[in-house]
């Protein structure tokens, strides 16, 4: 046993969890130790739990040694909010995968939170529902990272983010005291909203043992508009229209020059170079009406700046025009090994500012900025452009982006829609929530989590 | 001056807020000690603050002197959770009634806590909008109120609760300390999630003097259905029906037997003996495919059972529909001058055992139960009616009610969907929150108010 932990301590956890499920092995460790940040520490033991039980035994047992403990999904987290940087524990859930029940006429089901994203949509699927999170990593990312950072995606516009879509939970304290919070219905006022609380704690309060999830009927059929832009103004304009009328889109995606830009290097999409914006737009809904509605956003989409609307009523005409969106990730990746990646969020209103602002800022420090995103939700990716060998250039953007932070609160706005603070936007949090509120967050922390075990160092500041 | 209030500190109040906004004649404080649930205590001094800083400097000052405080709208809630117990200062949020922002193209609205609901949605549907949370109380209830209880009504179960609608607020600790949440956008992921805390925590955490409300487009048009069916239980069966098809109602109603019986009595509104249950349904949209919506409810609602189906696709004919709900408040009245009103909540697929285990409660305890409410939430109005001069018949009312809460817990509810725990239902909590949970929102009480002045003896028991 080459783990810093007392040997006590891993001997106890292996009578908690079982002899195979407690790795010590560095060689094993390392695998749980990195997310998608490439940020990376080795935890000194990994414990595989199956059982509720066995979280909060493990919980108490680390809480009572003064040990860390980082609960961890499947790692697809951007912000190195599961990488156990102070060592000691990462508890893996992924083998709590199980749908506990799964009631259509209640529209819930009960899940653990190993279970990915993918096999819940598959299973409630099958009984004509969907859990509306969607997050680009929805494949393999649990519905317990999801829990964890508040995971969306593009339904969010329509459809609400995993806290509008959470009825309950089951969860073990950093004291390793299990508690259950919520309802299993969509009303509730008994007590205070520990279940909101933990959502997008990041695993700081509690650790998730079992959540009960509001369920979606799927809609009969969808819609696809692609819109093209002479200027992104324009394309803003445009979201602004569109969600003043009441048709609300299940996907309303904006592109900009820059990542049009990219795309049109990469391979043709019949974009003309008079594009400057681009907005994917989604509408999806009962069959009867869908094309009249689709109508109602198409018309609403039609401000000065408008150059021509694609439209596509099924899959096939609809993946076509989703290309140009899918072919930018590749894109990117070719042209940028190294891309600062942020999810910034500001009132619809005010994008038009905030891409003004973006350019001047990628002009002045010299930095390509790439922008597209949740346009619906005022949630854009702004992706700074960096050459990982250039020390100056990496300067240039850390300073850009730290600008970037500042103009997106001086339009009104928030640093992350979806991705979280995790480690990396820990030291910016100050900027957007006042001293009085951060002690208070500090405090529910040791509320929660009193010998300050879970996750520490993560998304509140020092 | 005759309240028991330090002298000192009833000047410094007046030194805050204006001479003239602080009462201390009992004369005028009584009117300030009441709330619908009949309950009511003397506040020692009222204070009416017209600004954000007047309420930071009044909390401030009862923090410090150990004071009570109970921040107070209109006084509609039922559950006492206004009413002093302890006497202290009532701080009457009536004057701060300002819509301070108005953003149609951001879709929200930020106000002031004394706003009436009713104002709010003039406000707003000025500009296309409608803010969901429709309690029956709308044309007096504040939206400082609708936040502190999280208030919902019938639209909740298409469009949310309050909690579901609020973007951020501002508000005051019970320490005096000023504090932001949330954000002004529909996604924001940085620190914890206080805004939803507070909101639900019936003023023991804070005292909200800003919100930012979350706007929905008004819908273009809304079809009503009448459904009469021979069983409770075949309406109930219609609910799961319905919420498990892609229509969403915005409104979905349910009297049972005990309802109707009541109305029928009091006017002729041409239903006839087989009706034992009844269910008003709404559905809005886009105009068009509105009747293939309705259409598909319809179909939905007519499970075995059903008697008949009425429906209205205008205003006029809609409120004919509804006289039928409309006459059972009067009839109530009229019929028991008392009655205990709870509002229950269960899964919606277990309503018919809800409904079957309260006739056989009202069956052994001889007590008259009447039930009606938001189905599609399973969000029951459970009412228990009591001559208030026979004190046999009331304590048959009050183990019947005990039980009736052992009911909901087993069939997976929760004791309140809407109302609240305020003083009526605070030493029921403990059978539906475990210890480790009640703890929990102990200690978070006292890290928001570590004097304990907000409003004590409210939401958590002892």
């Amino acid at each position: 046993v080459s783990s810093r932990l007392p040997s006590r301590l891993v001997d106890r956890l292996r009578s908690a969890a079982g002899r195979s499920a407690v790795l010590t092995d560095p060689a094993d460790c390392w695998a749980y130790g990195y997310d998608n940040s490439r940020r990376q520490a080795l935890p000194d033991a990994v414990v595989l739990a199956s059982t509720h039980e066995q979280v909060a035994a493990v919980v108490g047992l680390c809480s009572a040694a003064g040990v860390p403990l980082v609960a961890r999904g499947r790692g697809t987290g951007t912000t190195g909010a599961t990488v156990p940087v102070r060592g000691g524990v990462v508890l893996s859930l992924e083998r709590m995968n199980r749908v506990l029940a799964l009631e259509p006429r209640d529209r819930l089901a009960r899940v653990e939170p190993g279970l990915t994203n993918q096999a819940l949509q598959d299973a409630v699927a099958a009984h004509g529902f969907f859990w509306p999170p969607d997050p680009t990593s929805a494949a393999v990312c649990t519905v317990g990272g999801n829990l964890a950072c508040n995971a969306a995606g593009p339904r969010a516009i329509k459809y609400g983010t995993t806290r509008d879509n959470t009825l309950g939970l089951r969860a073990v304290t950093g004291a390793g005291e299990a508690i259950r919070t919520g309802v299993a219905t969509t009303k509730g006022v008994v007590g205070y909203d520990l279940t909101r609380l933990l959502i997008g704690s990041e695993g700081t309060l509690a650790v998730i043992t079992e959540a009960t999830l509001r369920l979606t009927p799927l809609p009969e059929a969808r819609h696809t508009l692609q819109a093209t832009y002479r200027t992104v103004g324009a394309a803003a304009a445009a979201v602004s229209a569109i969600m003043a009328q009441p048709v609300t889109p299940c996907a309303l995606e904006l592109m900009d020059r820059g990542a049009i830009d990219m795309i049109r290097g990469y391979q043709d999409l019949g974009l003309t170079e008079a594009v400057s914006a681009l907005l994917m737009i989604e509408i999806d809904g009962p069959r009867h009406g869908l094309g009249q509605a689709v109508d109602a956003v198409a018309a609403a989409a039609a401000v000065d700046g408008l150059i021509g609307i694609a439209r596509a009523t099924d899959a096939t005409a609809a993946a076509d025009l989703w290309r140009a969106r899918r072919a930018l990730s590749p894109a990117l990746r070719n042209v940028a090994p190294k891309k600062i990646n942020e999810d910034v969020v500001v009132p619809v209103s005010r994008i038009p500012a905030l891409i003004d602002g973006l350019g001047e800022l990628a002009a002045r420090h010299g930095i390509t900025i790439v922008n597209f995103g949740h346009a619906g939700n005022g949630n854009i990716h702004v992706n700074l452009l960096v050459d990982p060998d250039d020390a100056a250039e990496l300067a240039r953007a850390e300073r850009c982006l730290d600008e970037t932070f500042d103009l997106v609160l001086r339009l009104g706005g928030t640093l992350s829609g979806e991705h979280g603070v995790g480690l990396v936007k820990r030291e910016f949090v100050r900027r957007e929530i006042d001293p009085a509120s951060l002690r208070l967050m500090r405090d529910l922390k040791r509320v929660f989590d009193p010998n300050g075990i879970l996750n520490p160092d993560k998304s509140l500041p020092d």
